[in-house]
This record gives C-alpha cells, sequence and structure tokens, in this order.
C-alpha cells in the first residue's frame, strides 16, 4: 500500500493553537473531524487542554461543574504524593473507585484552501457546557447529508463515554442535540446519505461482561434516535485488531459498497488503520476487510509524541482515485497523507 | 415497611416448568415481566434451561448457532479437567478470551386468575431465534401502551449484552423488532405512557472505562429508535447500592410522579429492591430516593437457591394502596408481595 504522508506533516501542533484560557496549556490538537465546506478543508480537532501548573508536586484537573443551568469550570487540585491516588497513567487521575481526566478537550476548527496549510480558529467552535460533558468533548466526525452537517463526538463524564450529536450548515452557528448514544460508545458516525429512507449510524459500543468492544451499526428513521442495532466486528483473538476496533473516517461509498476505514490496536495500544467494505444497501453487512493494516505507525511524530504509536483517523476527503487521510498521529499532532482508493479496494478479503 | 410475602410463595419453582426440549432440564423460573390481561395476571419468565448431562467429568453449553436464515440450538461439549477454561462461576464457561454460559433462557408465559395460583404454558413465548440472541432472551417487562404490550427483554450473545423489543396485542402472536438498545445494556422497560408524545425507556448502560452501572433515561418519538439519553443514578460509593443498580418494576404513576421500584446490590451480590420517584413530565429527573432497601432477601426461598440472597423485580401490578410485586428469587424461583403504596412513599428522601 502507498502512503503519501504530506511533506507538511505535522499540519497543526499543540504551538499552533491557542489556548482557550490565559491560565490553560494546549497538549494536543488531534483526532479531527473533516469535511468539505464553502471551498475549504475544515477540520473539526479535538484541543486538549491542562491548567498550567508550575508545580511539581500538585497536579491540577479541569472539569466542568454544572448547578442548575450554569456551569463553570473549576480546577480541582490534587497531591502527587497521595497515596490514595494513582498518576502512573499521565492522561487520568485514578481514585479508588472513579476516575478523572488530567485534561479537558474542546473542538476547534481549522481551515485550509489547499487541504495542507491550516489556519486554526482562535476560538472554540464546540465546548462543553452541561454534565454530560463535564470531562469534555472528543473525536469528532462530521457528516454532511444534504445541507447540514452533522457532528457526532464523545461526551465524557463521570456519567459515562457517550456520542452526543451537534448540527451546523455554516461552520459559525451551531446546535447542540444531547446524548444519541449512551454509555460507553465512542467512534461514532452517521453515514453521509439516508440509505432505504432511514439514517445509518456506525458506532463502538463495549460489551463489559460480554464482548469488549465491537463495532455496531444502528439505523434511525430521524437523525437523534437509534434502534436496530446489529454487530459488525470485534476484536481478533490475535494480532494487531486484538485490542480494540473501532470506526475512522466517515465511511464513502464506492461502487462496491460503503468503503470504511475503520482504527484497531493491539492489547498495548499500538493503533493502526485498516479498511472494510459494507453492503450499500445494508451496512451492517461487511462484504470484506483487509487482514491487514493499510497504515501503520512509522514516521517520527507517530511513533513519538503524547501516546507514543498511535495513527487514528475521524475523516478522510475522497477526489477519484485519491483517498487524503487526515488523522490524529500519536495523541498529539494532526496529519495527513494520500492512499490510492483502487489499492485499497484491492487489498479487502471476503468477510 | 410491611411486606405481605403471599403464602404461595414461591409462586412457580423449576419443577412447575416443563422443558423446552426433552433432552434440557429446567434450572430456573424467575425474573418474569408482569401485566394483567383479559381478566389474567401473566408472568412471562425468564425460564433457564441446562442440556441433562449425567457424566460430571463434562459440561454441556447450549448455544444458538444461525447460518443465513436458519438457526439451529447446538450442545457443546467441554471436560471439566481442561486447564484453559474456568468453571469456578455455575453460570459460564471462561475462556481466556472469552466466556460462554451454562444454561440458556427463553420467555414463557404463566397465568393466573387470583395472581396467587399460577398455571404454566406448555411451551415458550419467545425463544432466540437469532445470531444476537445465541446465549438466550433474560429479564423481560412488559409495558402496555394503548392496545399493544411492549416487551423489552435481554437479548444475549457472544455479541454482547442488548436489549430487544417484542410486541404483542394478544399474548398469542409476538413480533420482534430488533435491538433496540445496544451492548452493555440491561434492566429495560418502556414508561406506560408517552410523555409530552414521545415514548421514555428506562435502562441501565455500563461504563467500562469510566462509571460502571448506571440507570439512564432515554426518549424516542417511536418506541423502537431512542437518544436523548440522561443519566439518573449510578451506584454509590458504599452500602446496599454500591455493587449495581438498575430498574426494576415497569414505572408507574402516582400523584407525586413515577414511582420506580429498582434493585441494587452490593459487590458480592446481594440483591435488595428500592424505590425511587421521578419527575411525571422528565422522567429523567429523580426527585426523591429510598435511602434504604425497601425489601431485602429474608424468606428462606430468597436466602437459598441458584444464587442466594436475590430478590429482583421486573413487574408490579398496582390496585389503589396495593403494590403487588412479582419477583424473582435467588435466580430460581418466582414469587410475590404485597407493599403499601403510601408507606413507600413515605420512606422516600428528596434526592
Amino acid at each position: 500500500m502507498k502512503i503519501d504522508r504530506y511533506p507538511e506533516n505535522p499540519l497543526i501542533t499543540p504551538g499552533d493553537v491557542p489556548p482557550s484560557r490565559d491560565d490553560f496549556q494546549v497538549l494536543g490538537a488531534f483526532n479531527a473531524g473533516v469535511t468539505r465546506y464553502n471551498g475549504e478543508t475544515l477540520m473539526l480537532m479535538r484541543v486538549a487542554e491542562q491548567p498550567v501548573c508550575d508545580d511539581p508536586a500538585i497536579c491540577r484537573v479541569p472539569l466542568l461543574e454544572t448547578e442548575g443551568d450554569t456551569s463553570q469550570m473549576v480546577i480541582r487540585e490534587f497531591r502527587r504524593d497521595d497515596p490514595d491516588i494513582n498518576f502512573s497513567d499521565p492522561r487520568v487521575v485514578s481514585f479508588p473507585d472513579h476516575l478523572l481526566l488530567t485534561s479537558i478537550s474542546h473542538l476547534r476548527l481549522a481551515r485550509s484552501r489547499d487541504g495542507r496549510n491550516f489556519t486554526v480558529d482562535p476560538v472554540p467552535a464546540l465546548e462543553p457546557d452541561r454534565p454530560s460533558e463535564a470531562f469534555g468533548l472528543e473525536d469528532p466526525r462530521i457528516t454532511q447529508i444534504d445541507d447540514t452537517y452533522y457532528i457526532v463526538y464523545k461526551a465524557v463524564s463521570d456519567n459515562g463515554i457517550c456520542q452526543a450529536l451537534a448540527t451546523t450548515k455554516d461552520f459559525v452557528n451551531y446546535d447542540k442535540h444531547g446524548v444519541i448514544l449512551c454509555p460507553e460508545n465512542m467512534d461514532s458516525m452517521l453515514f453521509p446519505a439516508r440509505i432505504g429512507g432511514n439514517y445509518a449510524i456506525l458506532h463502538r459500543p463495549v460489551g463489559s461482561m460480554i464482548g469488549g468492544p465491537m463495532m455496531y451499526v444502528g439505523y434511525g428513521t430521524d437523525p437523534m434516535h437509534f434502534g436496530e442495532h446489529h454487530f459488525l466486528l470485534g476484536k481478533s483473538s490475535g494480532g494487531w485488531d486484538s485490542g480494540r476496533v473501532g470506526g475512522g473516517a466517515v465511511p464513502f461509498l464506492t461502487d462496491r459498497g460503503w468503503l470504511e476505514l475503520y482504527h484497531a490496536a493491539t492489547p498495548d495500544d499500538h493503533y493502526c488503520l485498516g479498511a472494510m467494505l459494507l453492503d450499500a444497501e445494508e451496512p451492517h453487512r461487511m462484504l470484506a476487510k483487509t487482514p491487514a493494516p493499510i497504515m501503520k505507525p512509522e514516521a517520527s511524530y507517530e511513533v513519538q509524541g503524547f501516546k507514543a504509536n498511535v495513527v487514528f483517523t475521524c475523516g478522510a476527503i475522497v477526489e477519484g482515485e485519491r483517498v487524503s487521510v487526515y488523522y490524529g498521529a500519536a495523541d498529539e499532532v494532526m496529519a495527513g497523507a494520500d492512499l490510492c482508493l483502487s489499492e485499497i479496494l484491492e487489498a479487502l478479503e471476503p468477510a
């Protein structure tokens, strides 16, 4: 598989993103939903921020607190020598019976005329503003249907990891529609067309007792309520996809069916991209998939960073044979690469 | 709290239920959804069955296998001395990376004129017949809206624990509508009225990374597709409800709001019943709950059995002051008890 990583990579680094508050620093700008709008390529990035803290003995944790209809960001402080708290994972503060995140994410736009050189908006597009978003907004996918852009994103709080929906027609004004898939769910996106008159959603629930992380497809008569959920793919018992699998880019229609570029990881979190082909009329039926990754972490910005060895896409732009994959690298930066559609299709094997 | 357990308890035992196949034995008849229909009290029981096996060195596991549009029950055999398999929990056969259940459940009706003396139907009402039900159907709740009875039940397979919907108008003919809530979800039920024109569902997703088992309320414009999910209650950090919580009987409307009799358990699976009051117009808002259980395992058939110390309700019949709670006891039998509505309401404390 030929992977043309862009010479401009990384396209966006944390230093390119002004923090949302003076007392915050940007840790990562990654896992962006991608679309074309008004002649531009838009990346709606997950921007992870952390309170600035000069005291290495202290961990400062950002958190949205809601009281009635008003909410405000609060900073909680914990001593790193507290024997009841585990700080070994830099992403979380683990207490005996719950956890907090060390950063909070919002969604921020970057815009480009050429798909390579991006300008970052000075302020967030979508920010946490309700209890279900107390720990932040993450990993959006953007799906255009008619003149509406449907943004499905992770809403994270101590009440679980949900999938929530926002819509926009202009990337200036946004409407939030609340939680559309309850915990635990990640990596969800609408298909970019009604299928048999219905909306379809690719999502990634987690079976706690049975099943582990699994890709599912559900259907809805409107884009806010879903049912008719069907299992699509679970993790394998060995190899590159034995830790987890989940949706990646928004699926796009080819003459053979929906092509989905998804992610898979080993149990030690080595994240790669694979491809699968879904039935055009019944996308919960997987027709074929790539037995091996089509893209692995190899570039320096993929194998090093906040979380090493991660390539993770939330969106691609397809024009003819060229599949421009935008992806988060090492949970820290955005990058892009061109793949060839016919090469991806040739790599598929019947499911 | 006065609990009038019925002198006829247990109302149904495994010996009262003819197995669905000659080579199966009934392990339990419990966790029945309950409703009134045509002058009778109906219990739609979970009937757990196991292949008869005379060889103590062998464990025989029932499983529905599907090939295209046809499915058939198969029996798989495992040697109990296999070092790669863990048989310590009598309910499951644990392999290193997945598990099977030692029994498979279907749903079976029992009918009564007086609510105390029941006759068991000779054959199942609803049986596993598709991949999402490969491990069985469990824990139904029955909700009447107009002339339709909505049965929400656990559909269990190696693709996770889902909530599925079936409907009937006569308890003879049933229509299955597939999976309405994806993994992992249990203890779900429709509210018995449209609320603001919409359907509402009480359900119990599980946050694997964050949250654990949590009660949620979602809404739908039809009874098969849900969104607008709101957190309702999670487990506490200590006490009778520190292991898990989940919906119990179908909520019923009082002049103070929806009254929900729910279950909670300790980390070592001591299951009790509690009560909560939900806002009449916005049932995702909890107004009050009982700080202590309203019913604990105490009778012999509750503290002994397939799984000791379990009282677990899926339905109650309310007539004036009398709340007739039907409940599974010790994951083995059905029992009933009358509670007093005003006593339950008096036990509530503001949330």
